[in-house]
This record gives C-alpha cells, structure tokens and sequence, in this order.
C-alpha cells in the first residue's frame, strides 16, 4: 500500500509575527490523519512571493498533497493567488463562476459588489475551482505529475466546511486512501517513565500493524494506539484486544478513552453513580470549580463550591474548628478533612472534596515548604486524603492540584 | 543594522498527527519579534531522524538563528538529542550536572531516580547546556560559522522559562541585536474597530519611528507602539509623549501597561484603595476567583467566594430571597444586586461581585436567551450592575463575563 505523505503550508504575516495562533495546521493535520494520509510537515510562511516559492517547490519534491490556507483577501498583501499562477506557470483569468457568487454573496448581504472584491474572482487557468459557500475567497485545486496542491482561505469556519464538503472527499478518490484506527487511552497519576516501565512488556508484544505513542499533558499522559490496513473490522478488534490486554496493569490509571476530559470523565462517573458534589478550595482558588462547570450540563452533579481564602473564613463560614487550625495550621491533613466534611454538608452533597496548601512563590516555610498542598474527599462513610508536594510554579501547582483532587475522587469512587 | 533571521522548528508527531496545538511556535515568534528578530518560517516535523536533518539543514542555509523545541523526553520515540548529536557530527555524553540536576528533581519529589531518567542527561558533546529549572530535559546551545541552533523542552512553562531566563538574553548579546522599545498599552470593554475610530487622529500623527499594532484578544484589546533606532532615551521619550496624548481619548478604556494582566490590574487598584474584595459566581462557575488567585499575593486583597450552583444554595447559604428568585429568576438584576451585596456580607469584604447568567450551550428560553448574563457590583454605598449579551460558546461566555466583572470593578472604583 502506498502511503499517501502530506506537508501543509499556513501563509501569513500576523502568524509568523505571533501576533494569532495558526489553528488551521493542527485541525487538517487531524483531519488528513483520520483519512490516512501521513503528515509529514507543516511550515508556516509570510505573505512573501519568494519564501512561498520556495516553500512550494520543497514541499513538491517531498510529499504528494500540499494543503495551504491564507493570503487570499482582497488586499493588496494577499499574493497567494497570483503567487500560484506564476508556479504553475499559466495565466489569472477572470472566472465567471466566481465572479457570480461574490457578486451574489455581497448583494445578498446588501453590500455593494466593489473593485477589490472584483479581484477575488481572479485565478490561475490551470486550476479547478472548488466552491465556498462560506465566504468570496476561492478554493483552488492543482494537479501536476500525480501531486495535488489545493489553496484555501485562513478563514477557519470556511476552510473547515470547504475540507469537508470537497476537498477531503476528492483527496479520498484521488488517492485511494488506506483504512486507519485510532484509539486513545487516557491516564492520570502516573508519570510519563513509570507508565512506560510498567507496560513495556505490553507494548513489546503489541503487534507490528499498531503503533504506540505517548503524549504527555501536566499531571496526565495519553496512549495512541495506530492501526492501518485493509480490512476495517480487523483493525477496530485487533486495537480493542490491546486495550483488553493492557486493562491488567493499567486499568487503575485510566479515567477513559478518545476525546473525554479528565472533568467529563468524572462527570460521567458521578452521574453514573447519582452522586453530587461539591468543593472546598483554598489554595486551588475556584480552579476545581472552574474546570467542573466548563463541563456542558455540570449542573447536574456540582452542586457547588466556597473559596475561604482566609483562616477565619474556614471557620466562621465553613465550619472548620478554630482549635483545628490552632493546632495543625490550615496547610494540615486535619484542617482538609474538616473542609471536605463541612462543604459535603453545608452544600447538601454526597460527596466533599478539598484543597489547601501553599501555592507559592511565597508563603512557604522551612516545614510546608511552597508546594506542600493537601488534598481530601468525603463521602460521610470514608474519608481520604494525600499529601502533594509539587512545583515551584504557582500555575503548575494549581493544575495539579485540580488533577489530583479529581483523581482522588475517581480512586475513592472506583477503586 | 544587520537583519538578524530566524526560523523555528516544533518537533512532534502528536502534532504533526493534529493531536495537539502547536502554541510554542506563536509564543517563541511573538518573544523573537520583541528583541528584533524577524521569524522567517515556523516548521513543525515529527520525530524522524530523517525529517529532522532536512529540516535542520534547510535551516541553517536559510537563517541565523533555529530555535527548536520537543522530542527530548526520556521514552524511545524521543530522538532529538541523538540527532542533534548527528547532525553536529559529535559525540553524545553524560553530562554530570545535567545528570545531578535530574536526580535532585527526582529525589526532592520523593520519586526515585530510574533508567530511562538518566537517559536526559546524555547529552551531544559540542553543545552549551543551559539550565531547566522546571524539568528534566537539557537544553542544547550550538554554534556553528556565526549560526545557532537552540533546542529545548516542548512543555510549555519549562520552554517559557528557559526562553525568559536564557536563550533570549543570550541571543541578544551573540548577535548584538538594535535597540528596540516596546510598550503595551491595555485596555478593556471596547471593541478593536471603535477603539480604533476613536484614535484615528492620534494614529495618523505619529511619528515615522514609531509603528502601532493592534493585538486583540478576548474582551481586550492591545495597543503596541514600537519604536527602533540608536537612541534608547530618545527613543523611551518618544514613547511616552504619544502614551501621554492618546489618554483624553482613551484613558477611560486603559486598565494597563506592558506585562500587567487585567487581574493583576484590579489587584493593584484594590490594594492601593486598601479594599478587599469577594465573589459570587453562579454561571461563571469559579473562573473569576480562579484568575484572581492565580495574581501572587492576591491574599491580600482577596478575601474569598463561593460559587452556588443551584437556587437552594443561592437562598441558603448565600441568603439571596426565596422570593427574588421566585419572581424574577436567577438570572436577573434583582438576583445579581442581592449576591453581590449578601457574599460582601457573609465574606467580611468591602466589595461584592456577582454573576448569573445562561452560559450554554443548553438552558436558554425565549426570554433569556444562551448568553444572556447579568453581573453586579457592591461596595456598601452603591451597587452597580449590568446586563451582557453574549455569544452561543460556553467557554468563551465564560471569559467574557469574568473580564466584564472585573472591568465592572475597575470602573466602580476609578471612574
């Protein structure tokens, strides 16, 4: 089977100068991967006519589909059009087609048909033309010895429907593309070396036709598992065997698979269980809170949440004992446990969760040094808590300390 | 003045594969852009030797400065150090400090020092190492005929510290690069096209030296001036005389200069005041004590919140009336003015602010629509509130509303 390579070329000043972030590269990347066409680059240029003829002429020589979106507006910094009609070496010609649907895309909007926009019904006579039904950009496709280049506006909402209705669809037909299987298995609590060291027996069998990558996050490390071939069934069985296969060792890291969050994950779990929850933060800062009710339909099992920043907060609002505090300190394995037991009932929830620690830069001492965080879960049967020591870094310790309550939560419920 | 060219490479293939967003590229150019460097190409390739060495070799012919980042973790499919190694045709060998500076990362964490953990301090023998405070992964400093290639960790917060602390300065004194004066000027509640028709005049009258970008993003919008040339106090006053003239017109939009975060803007402003202040958030859920305990030290001025999910918990423990949500809901002014001045109460703030609202992306009705949000602010004397119609993205009406509050605040107290 031939493997089908791909590079995509991004052009555009406000890129390169860092002043947007190019999310076009990685949404076709993902969605040629899907069809099994094999990205083997991404270059991303200015709206410069030499730095685009060269990067056309490398990735000619490379790969056999070039996908570019940008520089395709009606001003005069956009060159990509006229840039193309000199590699192809032909002529612009004014397309009627085109002309057509810009004239009745502005009128229809009530926006008179000008000069400029007169231009974007100008393209190379080599190409053939794809439609845009969401924007006056035009979308045109090359072929040459077997090579396909097809140029598209950066617009991201018009170059995602364009891909859809016609360009991946033609890619599929152009090149008989191959059947591909992805799966991914999400884990949490567990670094990224001792994953690999516990599964390397696994992965030393995986079969030759299934490719392994890990792709670690803060506080969480993902498995893709790759399948390619013929036979469709084939794959989606051989891939699921490896899962069942890795169940043994791993299972007790793995929150679920494919596109779930961490947060969702949990959400599904207490849903699942017909729990509540709701959270007491003090060092996380309503960050548990946040990352829950990003959650579409989180009103369902969050109940709710109190940041009391500080000590007398604790105790006059949640109800930690002030001889609690006294005694071991906010930053204490005590002080938590009252936390997750006070806003379980005070937020009328089955379940309590909590946080509090020293975040840092400052604050910390010779023995809670920054880092040191406690966490807890109540249920008003069991209590659990863990003891963190984390980072350096403010942010970073907050992320973790959000993953790791909700780990705790995942482990007491499930383990 | 030497042109002084980069390109930036981003080695991955969970990004090549569109599994994750390359946003070390923007970053980098955007930091690059800042000291003078102009970024000629963002490449991104997989971890493949072969890909890699035509990468690196297309490069070096092109710029004088390749800044890389990933494929240094310790598992097996990360080979950037080996092939940098190759390509500069030297040695790979343990580097003691590197090695020590892993181990004592470990070990402080109380996790034992493995294997594939020494793998990262092998390192290619012709490199400068520079240090990683947050990770493991070395970073890599190479010279060759007045080019340098630099390579160093994809995760993010270790790159961006490395950058800051090191490379940048560093590249700044290899290549001697211009002086160049930056300075941000922020604002927040207009939109980019009517802060632009408002300055119009301001824009047309400055100086030939001085270029403007506009930079938007999420309910704000940045005004850049930079200015270049040999005179660095020249060019400083320069600056700040265009700073002065532009406040009669904009300085009721300014909440900021340069680095500050809006957050950290409010922070400032309550501190200075000597006021203290409290949340409570229905539909943005945590967010905005989130980023305002993210700003270092916001204990003193941050006295704390809660986030009532659910009317019951509004009326309970909050203490809005069971009648206002009777009558009027709890998205409503009525709801938003009693939050904000019960959790001022319950807190021991001198400032309350509240949000409720429909968040999405299901929950709308007829009368109050998927984005439809009120916000509130109290201080004892006055209470402020406002209606937002926002758009149909959870996320993004999240955002927008934590923004809107905080300028709300901002506004109450300076205006």
């Amino acid at each position: 089977m031939k493997e089908i390579l791909a590079e995509i070329i991004t052009i555009g000043d406000e890129i390169l100068y860092g002043q947007i972030t190019d999310t076009n590269a990685q949404w076709m990347s993902a969605e040629l991967d899907q069809i099994g066409v094999n990205v083997l680059r991404s270059t991303t240029i200015g709206d410069n006519e030499k730095q685009m003829l060269t990067a056309f002429r490398e990735a000619e020589a490379r790969v056999d589909l070039v996908l570019m979106t940008g520089g395709l507006g009606p001003t005069n910094d956009d060159i990509t059009m006229p840039t193309l009609a000199k590699y192809f070496d032909c002529a612009i010609v004014q397309n009627l087609e085109v002309h057509e649907h810009v004239r009745h895309f502005f009128e229809s909007q009530g926006i008179p048909f000008n000069e400029s926009n007169k231009k974007q019904s100008l393209v190379p006579e080599n190409a053939k033309i794809l439609p845009n039904e969401l924007g006056t950009a035009p979308v045109t496709w090359f072929e040459r010895n077997g090579k396909i280049f097809v140029s598209m506006p950066g617009v991201p909402y018009e170059m995602k429907n364009i891909l859809h209705a016609s360009v991946l669809p033609k890619i599929q037909e152009y090149f008989n593309t191959p059947f591909i299987h992805h799966r991914i298995i999400k884990t949490v609590g567990i670094g990224e070396s001792f994953l690999a060291e516990k599964i390397k027996d696994w992965e030393e069998n995986l079969p030759s036709n299934i490719a392994l990558a890990y792709l670690p996050s803060v506080g969480q490390v993902k498995l893709r598992l790759t399948a390619k071939g013929d036979n469709e069934n084939e794959l989606i069985e051989a891939v699921q065997a490896q899962i069942d296969s890795i169940l043994p060792i791993a299972q007790k890291y793995i929150f679920g698979y494919d596109k779930i969050s961490l947060e969702e994950a949990i959400g599904d779990l207490l849903t699942k269980r017909n729990k509540s929850i709701a959270f007491a933060e003090s060092c996380s800062g309503g960050y548990l809170q946040h990352k829950i009710t990003q959650v579409r339909g989180s009103s369902k099992f969050f109940q709710g949440g109190i940041v009391p920043y500080h000590n007398e907060l604790k105790i006059n609002l949640l109800g930690v004992k002030k001889e609690t505090i006294e005694q071991y300190g906010a930053v204490s394995e005590e002080c938590v446990i009252e936390m997750a037991n006070r806003v379980r009932e005070k937020f009328n929830a089955d379940i309590g969760a909590a946080s509090s620690g020293v975040a840092g830069p400052d604050g910390g001492t010779e023995e809670k040094p920054v880092g040191t965080i406690w966490i807890a879960y109540a249920d008003g049967k069991q209590t659990v808590t863990k003891k963190l020591q984390l980072t350096q870094n403010r942010m970073l310790n907050i992320e973790l300390t959000e993953i790791s309550v909700l780990n705790l939560v995942r482990k007491s419920l499930t383990l």
